[in-house]
């Protein structure tokens, strides 16, 4: 074992060379770091919003292959200004005014770095503790600001979990209903199996109802119209369900929206949610962007009647300055979502989940690995407080105020929809683009 | 009007005080983290690498809500070191041995800083064209290295992409697989359709069949033993897949392992492959932990086969020195994922995508929105490069053959299956423990 022994004691020695964990080194070179992104900052203003590039423009300045050499951080950094920076669109540029925005901050950021320094896959309470905690702590605690009904919360015996993005929480959400029904029909009739939204809903549903096996005939757009400012309506929505039944199909999911991507419309959680209840669906409230503003009491109306829903979601990277990706799940039965998505192999054993005293979020999402997301949730929580997040909200629905009758006051311009959050929808008049 | 002005103004002071993107402030705090950064890793040895804590130990320290008001980034990072860290396993200790490695590095934390930096929501080319292209080229350059058949590269009309982790890697396949089949067959035999694995298989795949509505009935869990060295034999498949024919089943997706997660087992990816072949079965490779070993010429062999696979992924947040998530997913036909999982909605056209000069990768996973995670393994790629990433690679490997010519040479112990990798699976040896 002499010559095997001396091979190992070269390699220590090569690999101490470049401990790719050395914590000088990450301190020397996470302080270029941060002064690189502190610099993008100061200059995010002066780049155009959108990026100027043409489709293929990175291939023809980077390598055809990977280096087989170490590269300096500080050539890699120049890389990034240089080749790197002309092909972003800055989302986080104050100057972006496009889709919804992705209201980044500071503790966002700084959250994220936590959760990258500690890097711990988090699919059970064992493999850190502090991970699954924290978020059920945060959860309760931003569910409590929105005043989520109690049966959402982990205090009323349901429960919230950071998923990845809205169309993560949808998909499990679905499949948790889906199973549901499936136990008592037979799993032979999932092809009758109806989801509901409006024309208006996000593409999520459609997509999650695709991946979940839902026949894509299946899948109901139900039409909106201006004189219901886009939301869903009862009657259309009983009237769709009813010729569902008759036809003998089974309806079983709804997804209902506050705060629509095209217009902001709001559907009536309380009438939709009644009708729902008869017929044994299960609906899923998507407040994707507008459900943060929600923490000002003047806005909390716009969820009144998710008493009667099954599960709420909103997107703290949307409008709640954590960065992407953090979408916020609460559902009222946990188990439900438990019954389709857990896994328990050999591997996965341990004493802290066998005492069901724990939270395995594994069991609550798609994947197995997670991580730890609530670190950023919890350093902007803390980092500004409920009152600054209040005012930050309305701060930002003040302007979009200001600006809807700056342009409600010019006669070449209309407002199309009445504006409900931030986000004001207009358009030129056409028989004044006519006149010119 | 003149009262709304001065409201505004106001506002805007106020807000000025606390902008939450201040860049000045930004690097004050972001300097502050790098440190506690660094000095985590200067101590992460000295922690009990297994958290100590009770189930529910976080709630007694926290407070029972959210802070009305902001607290400063020195007490938040105090209470960061005294409550959350005690709750942390430490997945990055060098005395770190449960499950698979999450080799995170400072090349992999950085690159994670800088795409949250960014913090694009870049779900197709134009929401940030350089997310979409660094990507698309860093897994051609990363498939290169591992000599992947050109029919999965961008540059041999397949492609790569990274997803969050192996089980939505598995999922989108599956899916894409299943609406394959459906299209000839019609929806309405969605019941009937058989996936294959072994029972090493990992529980991602089960999970997966499920989401997708397989029926759990027809998830087919083959028998392996230790005469094959737990891997799955050709005849075991065949005679399974002739069962499942036989009773009017129809099977469609096999997951073949390289690596299984409880002793690395390998399955023989030629043979069955070619068995799949002749029944019209996509063929999963998961190389989930041992894929990034397979850059070194000498391990390139146990890829061999992987030319008649359908798609192949990696994590590379577990052995490839990215932080999680991270996984490298490789297949031979996009459109197949695209027919699945494309969505396109009004609010999401553009000139772009219209042109299909470009990849818009949301149709090439679950969720919409995305992070810029091409950013982490660009950096790993190049601060260390190709040489001295076989160099850590190969380390590993020797350290755990020399650990297992340790343990094989004390009679105490015996090697319950030969190493393929950087796993000794060893036990006690019963007789020696009744003895004592």
């Amino acid at each position: 074992m002499g010559s095997l022994q001396k091979d190992h004691e070269l390699e220590n020695e090569m690999v101490s060379v470049t401990n790719p964990l050395d914590s000088e080194e990450l301190r020397r070179q996470g302080h270029m770091i941060i002064d690189f992104i502190a610099d993008y900052y100061k200059n995010v203003e002066k780049y155009p919003v959108r990026s100027q590039v043409e489709p293929g423009y990175l291939s023809k300045r980077l390598p055809e292959s990977a280096p087989n050499n170490p590269e300096p951080i500080e050539k890699i950094l120049q890389d990034v200004q240089e080749h790197i920076v002309p092909g972003i669109t800055h989302w986080q540029s104050p100057n972006y005014f496009a889709y919804f925005p992705s209201s980044g901050s500071i503790a966002g950021i700084l959250g994220e770095m936590l959760s990258t320094c500690f890097n711990v896959v988090g699919f059970n309470w064992m493999s850190s503790p502090a991970a699954t905690e924290l978020e059920s702590i945060v959860m309760d605690w931003l569910g409590e600001m929105l005043t989520l009904p109690k049966p959402f919360l982990f205090s009323g015996n349901g429960g919230g979990v950071l998923q990845g993005t809205t169309c993560e929480a949808i998909l499990c959400t679905l499949v948790a209903a889906r199973d549901q029904v499936l136990r008592n029909i037979g799993r032979e009739n999932i092809t009758k199996l109806v989801v509901y939204g409006s024309d208006q809903t996000h593409s999520a549903i459609q997509k999650a109802a695709q991946i979940a096996g839902i026949n894509p005939n299946n899948f109901r757009a139900i039409r909106t119209t201006k004189s219901s400012l886009f939301g869903l309506t009862p009657d259309s929505l009983l009237s769709t369900i009813k010729s569902d039944v008759e036809a003998g199909l089974i309806p079983f999911f709804l997804c209902a929206t506050i705060g629509t991507t095209s217009t902001t419309a709001v559907d009536p959680l309380g009438p939709l949610c009644k009708i729902a209840k008869k017929h044994s669906i299960w609906v899923h409230v998507d407040a994707a962007y507008a459900g943060s503003a929600c923490i000002c009491p003047e806005f909390r109306h716009f969820l009144d009647g998710v008493e009667d829903a099954d599960s709420f979601s909103l997107n703290a990277h949307k409008w709640f300055f954590t960065t992407l990706d953090c979408c916020c799940l609460w559902v009222k039965d946990p188990s439900a979502l438990i019954k389709s998505l857990s896994t328990y192999p050999e591997y996965l054993r341990n004493k802290a989940s066998e005492s069901k005293l724990v939270v395995d979020y594994k069991d609550w999402q798609i994947t197995l690995s997670r991580r730890f997301r609530s670190m950023k949730l919890w350093l902007v929580l803390r980092s500004y407080g409920v009152t600054n997040l209040r005012m930050f909200l309305r701060s930002h629905v003040k302007m979009a105020k200001t600006f809807e009758e700056l342009v409600a006051s010019d006669k070449r311009f209309e407002i199309v929809v009445p504006r409900n959050f931030a986000l004001v929808c207009f358009r030129a008049v056409p028989s004044v683009i006519k006149l010119r």
